[in-house]
């Protein structure tokens, strides 16, 4: 693999290898990447993600040059994103991108040097996610990723961290999903074979062994928000997870992130874990 | 010391091992805190505090994620300031924390896994300047840090370095404080054993060992400005000091900072020296 | 030389050490500036000039503090550059500073107690542009720099990467320059010995060894916009190369990228080559 832009680019193979070294490594720094620069090119600013990548490097013994407002920049300048994608992969190992335009991590590639890891473009695709949330599936749940009742809640719609995680569980064996949204904002995406659509989250929480919440920005002009009582996260069964891509709202109450159940903070730790993996896999 | 959240969590014991170890250490560099990132979570922009830990955690051979416009940022839509700590707390060894709310590192030791350091919330606290302005005093004029004529000048009421000085300085044998300010920007907490006040600079500048300079800020309303004049400075005695946390306006005229008794370029220097320490001891 | 302030500044002799040392380190990361920091402190945005430094440091093994929005930043606020470049130049080992106005980098190199690199101040001077250029022209040209008939053209009075590069290679023997600018936008320097100036660059395409392209900004007034076609573009000699220190507009067509003569990408990754060796040279 030279660049990341999709889940499809992420084989099995490649996951399963990036996740037991994760799960061996825990986060560990090392010096691996000693001498590589990351660009971390953020057209949208995400303060997470991109803190996420700078540390995975840094831990990684690289460097990282954080350009996060690229909208101020002088490589904006009238410049094509073409140009600056090629400018950058001149004085970098790998870049990472962050785009508001869907395709924007392909036509990176297109013209790139060196990798390019997308990091969300647009509403069409965040891999990376992909890789940390099976990797809290498969650190919480069970290390096939199969056999589970996944209940999906929010913007199913637009939410591409959403989209990313039923293609990857769709791959594995007898998971069902129950898809919970405002009628306007359903998944828009083919439907999984097992799966069932509803409006309402109380009618799926007890069949749940992944609860994994999303929010329904208000721009998107939803009356439901699906903010979730503790009442609510009880109903849930003592051996389920609830995970979370952040940043949340009012989704889930702070009284529950105590509960063992909530395994969204873990999701944040991970992904530290997983990107060192994943820069150690795709930078010469 | 688990965080750094005010000068209370100063011990004297503390303070001492971490001046005799700048004292030997002079901002060398060294591979320390190897592999460690430190989160700069700046709410208000600091480009001097926040460089100065930057460059004191660079020399310490780790990295920084530079943070350093919140609200610009991801972490700050809509966001809870404590999700935002428990992100970082995730991703980092320590978070540095500069906010213009009272009481807001607290809040973020409150939820955080790693260390916090305060750099600054609202008017209360700024204890890493203090270690600052305690090591110039140790190196320039005494170790004991006693037997002071300390003039204290400007904003004295809403100056968080002033404060914390004074705090400090109480706790040392011997120690006079003069207090220079308008009327309504006088110290507001409780005055010192051994204290003066007064409106009108002239009075104490020859009986002054340290003369502390800060800035009224416009926005204050005050007619006063205290900008010394080099005849002003001139009636200092010999062997005194003069320092200011900076950024200054007008209250020192640039042909002082030649003259032995300036010392605030030092006093950024020592920043350096002093927050390396700081963070080798803070760090796991 | 301790600081670079002018293309004036560099030796033949400097200029020669630096090339054969570039041409042999080729981009390659070392450890020669380990625990060393560099503050890019850039009043202007300019992205392509900070994030060079930034992989060259980073590929010398040493740390950047990055500093891009100085009018976003406490270091502005009433503190007069002086004393912002004081400031820096106590927390690091060297300063690039790239500022609006013509001088500034003089100023600091008049207060700064470390080495002073100017990215470029104002419409004067960007010497290390002059050193990359020159690398670029050593490499694909020839090593003496000398017997070429080179066609700069665009805004020749405002550009101080021109201004810069006729310095330089009027000090070898036997260039001449062709000069294709809008009237009013005319080299406002003095004329080098040999020279030809035009508003046409039809006229000279075919005399041409180094085609070094430049962008006429909208707000220079001109109609005139030199976009050159494939078409002119393939007038060239074979042996000629072209160059452009970017961002490009529509001077050049993306078609042309893949022509062996096009080195504008090349030069900006001479520009993390020859800043790395620079670097190297300046910090102590």
């Amino acid at each position: 693999m030279l660049h990341l832009l999709s889940v499809n680019d992420l084989t099995n193979d490649f996951l399963y290898s990036l996740w037991r070294d994760a799960s061996k490594n825990k986060g560990k720094s090392n010096n691996l990447l000693k001498g590589k620069v990351l660009t971390n090119l953020f057209y949208e600013p995400s303060t997470r993600t991109s803190s996420s990548f700078y540390s995975a490097m840094s831990r990684s013994g690289g460097s990282v040059i954080p350009i996060n407002n690229v909208q101020f920049s002088s490589v904006a300048k009238g410049e094509s994103f073409e140009d600056t994608i090629t400018t950058m992969s001149q004085m970098s190992d790998a870049i990472v991108v962050r785009h508001s335009e869907n395709g924007a991590a392909e036509r990176a590639a297109a013209v790139s040097s060196v990798p390019i890891i997308n990091a969300g473009d647009g509403n069409s695709e965040h891999p990376t996610q992909t890789i940390i949330d099976g990797f809290t599936i498969y650190n919480f749940l069970n290390k096939d990723l199969s056999n589970l009742r996944v209940t999906l809640v929010g913007d199913l719609k637009n939410g591409r961290t959403v989209k990313s995680l039923v293609k990857l569980l769709s791959r594995f064996d007898n998971n069902h999903f129950n898809l919970v949204s405002p009628e306007h904002l359903k998944l828009s995406t083919s439907l999984p074979k097992s799966s069932y659509e509803t409006t309402d989250i109380n009618e799926v929480l007890k069949d749940t062994d992944l609860l994994y919440v999303t929010r329904v920005q208000k721009e998107r002009g939803s009356v439901h928000d699906y903010s979730l009582s503790l009442n609510q996260l009880n109903e849930l069964p003592k051996k389920s997870i609830v995970m979370h891509p952040f940043p949340r709202v009012n989704e889930i109450p702070v009284e529950f992130d105590k509960d063992k159940r909530a395994k969204y903070f873990e999701q944040i730790r991970f992904s530290v874990w997983c990107r060192q993996m994943l820069l150690q896999k795709v930078i010469k």
